[in-house]
C-alpha cells in the first residue's frame, strides 16, 4: 500500500498557518466541574453534530412526502471508515414505514415447496445465524444519465447517499428453504413486504440458495424500523429494493412474477424502446467523499483524498485516483480488510498547491470490471436509462478551495 | 468450519410446537394504510426495542451517580454479530461527561520532543487517516475474583458488558509523533483527558509508535460524547482506561508518571502485598452470550450456542464449547473475518434435550494463550485482585429452561 512520505508532511501540513509552538494550555471549563450525566440508556450524537443527518436529495421532486414514496440519503461526505451508523442508514420506501410488533410478525413460505410453513420471529431465530458486513445501494443512486438534471450544487450525499454499509445478522435463506423443500420447478421466488405498498420483487432461486439472508440485525442491534424491522430479506450485492423490508411472504414459482416494481419501475429504458429487466447486481463503483462537493479545501498543503469503492460482483481489487481530470492516475491504498460485497475505503496522499484541480476515482473489481466514464455509460444505455449508474464522478476544486460537482 | 447437519434440523427445530402449515396470512394493519414518516434526520431504534439498553451492573455499589465515577454496560445478551451500535457502547467515566466544542478543543504534545506543538481538530484531520475494527474492554469487566460478590442473577450484561467493538477512525499517533520528533530518552507518554478527573495514564512509547491512534470516528460518525468526543486516544488491545477520552495532552518522559489511576487504581493486589502494575494488554477471553444468564430456553430442540471471543495479543485461533460443564468440548465455528484485537463471533449448533446443562466457552489466541478456569486464575492472583479477569464463564441451564450464572 502506498504510504505518505515524511517529506510530504514536513513541507506542507506543518508549514501551514495555525500551528503554534506549545504553550501551557488553558484549562477548559469541562475540567473545572463534574461532567454531565452518564445514565444514558441509549446514547445520541453530540449536539454539535446535528448537521450530520439524512435528508432528501436536493432539487425539485425529491422533497419528502409524508407516508408516500421517497428517500433520505446518508451524509457520506461527513462520515469516516466504512460502517454506516444505524441512525444514518439511507432510507428508500414506497409507502412509509409500518409499525410492526415483532411477536405479531409472520413469514409464510409457500408455492412450489414440499412443506409450506409459517414462521414466527422466535422460530426463525432458532436457525443457525450468520453475520456479514455488506453494502446496500439503491439502484437509483447517482442519477447522472441526463445532464440537464444534474445540479452543480450536489454534494456526495446527493449523488451517492443512497448507499450504506452495515453488519447484517440473520439466517441463511438456504437453511430455511431446506426445511420447506423446493420442488424441482421452483426457479423464481417472490418476496413481499408488509408495508402499504406490498413491495414485491421476483428473485432467482439461485440467489436465494447462494448468499441470501433473512436478516433481523443491523450493526449488532435489531433492524431499524426504516430498514425493515423486524425482518428483511438481504441479498448481498443486489440492488437495494430487492432486499425486501418488513418481509412477510416468499412464494416459489417457475417464472418471475412481473410485479409492478419490476415492470413499470426498476427496469432500464434503452434507446430502441425496449427495457432491460432484472438488472440485479450492482456494478463496480467508487466515489471520492473528501474532498467532495460543498466542502472547502482550506489553506494549500497536504490533503488526503479518500472515498469508498464497492461492487456487487465480489471484492475491490484496485482504485485509481486522478487529480488532473483523468490525464494521470495513481493507485490509492485500500483499507484492510477488503471484504466481498462490502464498502472499501481508499486513500491517497495529495499535496494541493492552491490551483484548480479535478478529482476522479476509478475502481476495478475482482472480476476485472472497470468503472466506466459517464460518456461511455450513456453511449451504451442512452439518456433515458435511470438505474445502475456507476459512472466515474468528478469533483472540481477551484483556486478558492471550493469543491463542486463537475460531471 | 463445523456446519449443522440437515438431520439436526429435521429432528429438532421443526418438530417443535408452534410451526404451522401455511395458511393464507391475515393482512396486517400496516399494509392497509400509509406508513409512518420517513423524514427522520437521525433514526432511532423501534419503540419495542426499548428494553435493549445500557445500565449499571446489578448489585450494591454499582448504581449510577450523576457526574461522578461509574459505568454503564452494553447489553451483550441482546446483540448479534460483533459491532456495537454507538448508542449501546459501554461507558466508564471518572467524573461525568464533559461537553466540548470541537473547534475549541486542543491537543498539546510536549515534554521530551524536538518541536512541542498544539493541534486543532482540523489540523489533526489533515494527517493520513486510518479506520480499524477493534474491541474495547474495561479491565474491571467480569469481577469474578471474590466468590462472595458474584450474584447468581447476573446476566452477560452484568458479567461482560464493559466490552464493546467499533470501527474506529483517526490518525496514526506515530505519524503525529514523527512531526514533533521524540528525543532519544522518551520512553513513556502521559495521556491526559479534558474531563474533571483529568484522567491520566502512562503509556510505553513502543505502543504509541506501534498501533496507537488519535481517534475521532466511531462506526463512521463522530465519537459519542461518552466515548471521548471530539478526540480520544485509542490503544488496540490495551485495557480500556488507557484509551484516554477527551484527549488534551501527551507528554513524553523517561519514566512512567505514576498517576493516581496507575497507583491507587488499575493495579493488581497480589497475595504477598505487592501490586502488579502496568497490566496493559487484555488477555484471551470468551463468553457465551446466548443462551446466557436471565434467558429462557423455550421448548427443547435445536439451539445455536453463540458468543464472543477476543484477545489483546492478536487474533482468536480457536473457541471450544462444552455443554456438560467441561467434561467434553467441541470446536465452535468462527465467523469470518477474524480480525486482530477485534471481537470474533463463535457459534456451535446444539440440540437441547430439556435436561440440565452447564455451558462453557474456552478461547485460544494466536500466541497460543488459552483462557483459564476461574480456579486457576484465582490460584495465581489470590482473591484480592480486581482487574483483568479472563476466566471461563459457566451458564447453568435448568430443566425448566431458565439460565443462570454458575461461576
Amino acid at each position: 500500500m502506498p504510504r505518505l512520505s515524511r517529506r510530504a508532511f514536513a513541507a506542507s501540513a506543518f508549514a501551514a498557518p495555525g500551528i503554534a509552538a506549545a504553550q501551557p494550555l488553558a484549562v477548559p471549563p469541562g475540567m473545572l466541574a463534574q461532567g454531565g450525566p452518564v445514565d444514558v440508556p441509549y446514547g445520541q450524537p453530540a449536539a454539535t453534530e446535528a448537521g450530520v443527518k439524512r435528508r432528501p436529495r436536493a432539487g425539485p421532486g425529491y422533497a419528502p412526502l409524508l407516508g408516500t414514496a421517497g428517500s433520505s440519503l446518508t451524509p457520506l461526505g461527513d462520515l469516516d471508515g466504512t460502517i454506516t451508523p444505524n441512525g444514518l442508514h439511507f432510507i428508500r420506501h414506497h409507502a412509509g414505514v409500518p409499525a410492526i410488533a415483532p411477536e405479531q410478525h409472520r413469514l409464510v413460505v409457500h408455492g412450489l415447496v414440499d412443506r409450506p410453513l409459517v414462521f414466527t420471529m422466535d422460530q426463525l431465530r432458532r436457525f443457525p445465524t450468520v453475520s456479514r458486513l455488506h453494502f446496500l445501494e439503491c439502484s437509483g443512486n447517482t442519477p447522472f444519465y441526463q445532464q440537464a438534471r444534474i445540479r452543480p450544487d450536489w454534494t456526495v450525499q446527493d449523488t451517492h447517499g443512497l448507499l450504506s454499509c452495515a453488519e447484517w445478522t440473520g439466517v441463511r435463506l438456504a437453511d430455511v428453504l431446506a426445511e420447506v423443500g423446493l420442488k424441482p420447478g421452483a426457479r423464481w421466488m417472490l418476496a413481499e413486504g408488509a408495508d402499504a405498498a406490498a413491495m414485491t420483487r421476483s428473485i432467482p432461486v439461485a440467489k436465494a440458495l447462494d448468499d441470501a439472508m433473512l436478516a433481523w440485525g443491523q450493526n449488532g442491534e435489531a433492524l431499524r424500523p426504516e430498514q425493515g424491522y423486524p425482518l428483511r430479506l438481504f441479498l448481498p450485492g443486489y440492488e437495494g429494493n430487492t432486499s425486501v423490508k418488513w418481509l412477510r411472504r416468499l412464494k416459489f414459482a417457475e417464472s418471475p412474477f412481473m410485479t409492478r416494481e419490476e415492470t413499470s419501475k426498476y427496469t432500464g429504458l434503452m434507446p430502441d424502446g425496449t427495457a432491460r429487466q432484472f438488472n440485479f447486481t450492482m456494478e463496480v463503483k467508487s466515489v471520492i467523499t473528501r474532498p467532495s462537493g460543498g466542502q472547502s479545501m482550506g489553506p494549500p498543503g497536504f490533503r488526503e483524498i479518500t472515498g469508498l469503492a464497492w461492487t456487487g460482483r465480489g471484492t475491490i481489487r484496485r482504485v485509481e485516483v486522478s487529480t488532473d481530470g483523468g490525464a494521470t492516475w495513481q493507485d490509492a491504498a485500500l483499507q484492510e480488510p477488503v471484504l466481498s460485497k462490502c464498502l472499501t475505503r481508499f486513500r491517497l496522499p495529495w499535496r494541493w498547491e492552491g490551483g484548480p484541480a479535478v478529482l476522479l476515482s476509478r475502481a476495478t473489481d475482482s472480476t476485472g470490471d472497470v468503472q466506466p466514464t459517464r460518456d461511455a455509460l450513456v453511449a451504451e444505455t442512452g439518456p433515458n436509462f435511470v438505474y445502475h449508474c456507476n459512472a466515474i464522478t468528478a469533483w472540481r476544486v477551484a483556486p478558492s478551495g471550493e469543491v463542486t460537482l463537475a460531471v
